[in-house]
């Protein structure tokens, strides 16, 4: 399978804010999601979800349509399998809004802008709320000029990179979503933090609906991934993290304890320093272009002491400006890939963007996306003390 | 360091036909070149190595500005230490011209344009002058609009990726450039290579004439580290290659016979469909945009049995168009990577584009551009057959 921390990770009920902060794809079988489903988990329903965060947050005091949007992007993580960018860290957004961290009022504000570009303010918003104001005018930017690229600062976190990306599939564009975060990625030779995990998103349109969704870490992994090892008292592969001393390491407590993660490729020998230049790269089109925090100045992970200010890159491109018949291009490419025999008659060749849409059939097929009953027990916790009502009566849970 | 096959693979001479199509950073030590140009290397000036390519081309009948094009890529790739990419490759390029699949006459034409886009004929013209035409485009539009996002179908091997979007620096703009090329990479969970080695490049410009330039393959590593290795008897390290099962293998002889290139991430649980991911994503900028050849419809390696029709994508941005300040954050981004302390004092913490600049100091120091005697022996022959003067007299060959 392609990754499966997404799905294993809200069983542990992590609570938001140890969570990490770069989404992996995923799949599980069915079989192996039922199963797990039947332990300990719930099914919930997408509007149930949508509605309990909207409450949540209006709560606290967030605008009706920023809670909408935060729901939206949530929702649709946990839809797509990237648990650990869905219900699972509300609290963290509600904290947000709470201490002030996060403004709740305003909307963002375009600073600078031509046909084609834009520098927007995100009044240090809610990230989806920035997110969608952005990708929105990129969208706009793009039916007029062929063309948007738009960027943000005073920014936060914003949830799955792809939802932005995916905006532009509705019409029938490319789209592209990049954000920086807090420094948990250690360059090729260093020992130190000074890279979030930095995700690239790409989304393109295929024919009748399909498409190529790549949404990655620039890291070789998620940190939730290695902390999922940890729990478990298992080694992780070498090519995941680092000790405190930039040695590759395959004891998880070492990179959790002053060590980190490291770029996609692993070591030196391996291509590591190709992770590290992507990494940079993203920090190139976010905090460098939109003249946001970067690199180490962004605030750590897990302290909200200081507003994040994080820089955010939104892209959309129509083909229609290019050659004719892209879609029917894009749907060969995918199908040339799909269509190969593979290594293990178990294990099919996959596009990019598939293994989620694996995870949204199976949700569909057990009636709601599943979460583990100590999530929703702590969103519960949430709501209380917010004074909405709860998620739901749990009558979904199964336990055999 | 950080990879040498590119300063190690002239050294066999493998002629260009026979040498691979992505360029890998490098660094060997000064002290260590110095060594091996004594055993049996020579030093040519820059100024000789792009009038020797510029003979040999127009004695074949292409056109002085169009063969100036080609020289200059192809010298530039050799003082950054590309090997595969420069001189060594010219006899290809000769080649190409000689048997009439690659053009001589014409020039690219715009096919279809907005303020910031373009789509482009490359005529079958020489890689190198469709990527000038069409990255001069992208910067006279990002000058104009912000952005210039062109893509050209009817292209063929433009050389270094990396040439082009620092084009982009001589203008203080971020600079890309993509191109897909004949499959040489195995999608993860695949057994057959169904995408090239599908570079990226980024350039973006500091203060004082420094610059990020990342310019890599999205395969782990070239197709010419794993021959390199085969021809020494070494093993290979795991996450380069697989055999033709698709499984990952240490053998280099089991890539190179219907094996192929793993994509950056190494195996699946390394990371590996993020770089598979990302060669996907050149594809979808090159081939499916422009409407060139793509994936598995690319000509195989080494055959030129019909044109090429590669698809290339030329990105210009303007930082102008967004927040003030840009190169001082480059800078400081820069320095923030460069200055951290090392885990092996030895190995200081590089920037994407160190080992080139370290590259081209070395060559400045030691007087010229070194290159394996046999690479000259080849390239005179090649020029003797065309009819004009060689290279040079090798006088500053020293064998002691």
């Amino acid at each position: 399978m392609y990754s499966i921390d997404q799905v294993e990770d809200p069983g542990p009920a992590t609570p938001a804010a140890q969570q990490h902060q770069s989404q992996e794809p995923l799949t599980l079988n069915l079989k192996e999601k039922q199963q797990e489903v039947n332990m300990s988990r719930c099914l919930i329903s997408k509007a149930e979800v949508q509605g309990f965060i909207e409450r949540c947050m209006t709560g606290v005091g967030t605008k009706a349509h920023h809670a909408r949007s935060l729901a939206e992007v949530l929702v649709e993580g946990d839809h797509r399998g990237h648990y650990s960018h869905g219900l699972n860290r509300m609290d963290m957004y509600v904290k947000d809004i709470q201490t002030g961290i996060c403004a709740k009022d305003g909307e963002p504000v375009v600073e600078k802008e031509s046909a084609a570009t834009a520098l927007v303010d995100g009044k240090n918003l809610l990230g989806p709320v920035v997110g969608n104001f952005c990708m929105n005018l990129a969208i706009k930017k793009a039916k007029e000029a062929g063309i948007g690229w738009v960027v943000a600062h005073g920014s936060n976190h914003y949830g799955i990179a792809g939802y932005y990306s995916m905006q532009a599939l509705k019409e029938n564009m490319i789209g592209m979503s990049f954000t920086n975060t807090s420094p948990l990625v250690v360059p090729t030779r260093g020992k130190e933090c000074t890279l979030g995990t930095n995700p690239i998103s790409v989304a393109a349109p295929a024919k009748d609906g399909d498409s190529f969704v790549l949404d990655m870490a620039t890291s070789a992994v998620a940190l939730g991934k290695v902390e999922l090892h940890d729990r478990r008292g298992d080694t992780i592969p070498e090519g995941w993290g680092c000790d405190a001393e930039g040695k590759l390491t395959t004891d998880p407590k070492r990179v959790l304890s002053g060590g980190g993660l490291v770029p996609v490729g692993g070591s030196e020998a391996t291509g590591g320093y190709k992770g590290y230049g992507l990494g940079m790269m993203v920090e190139v089109f976010c905090g460098i272009l939109a003249g946001a925090q970067y690199s180490n100045h962004v605030r750590t992970w897990k302290v909200t002491d200081r507003v994040a200010n994080l820089g955010q890159c939104f892209v959309a491109i129509n083909p229609e400006n290019f050659a004719p018949g892209f879609a029917e291009r894009m749907s060969d490419l995918l199908s040339i890939q799909r269509g190969l025999d593979p290594a293990d008659p178990s294990s099919p060749v996959l596009a990019a963007g598939d293994p989620e849409r694996m995870n949204m059939k199976d949700c569909e097929k057990m009636g709601g996306i599943p979460y583990h009953i100590n999530v929703v027990n702590h969103m519960n916790e949430c709501a209380k003390k917010v004074g909405v009502s709860p998620l739901l009566p749990c009558d979904n849970l199964i336990s055999n």
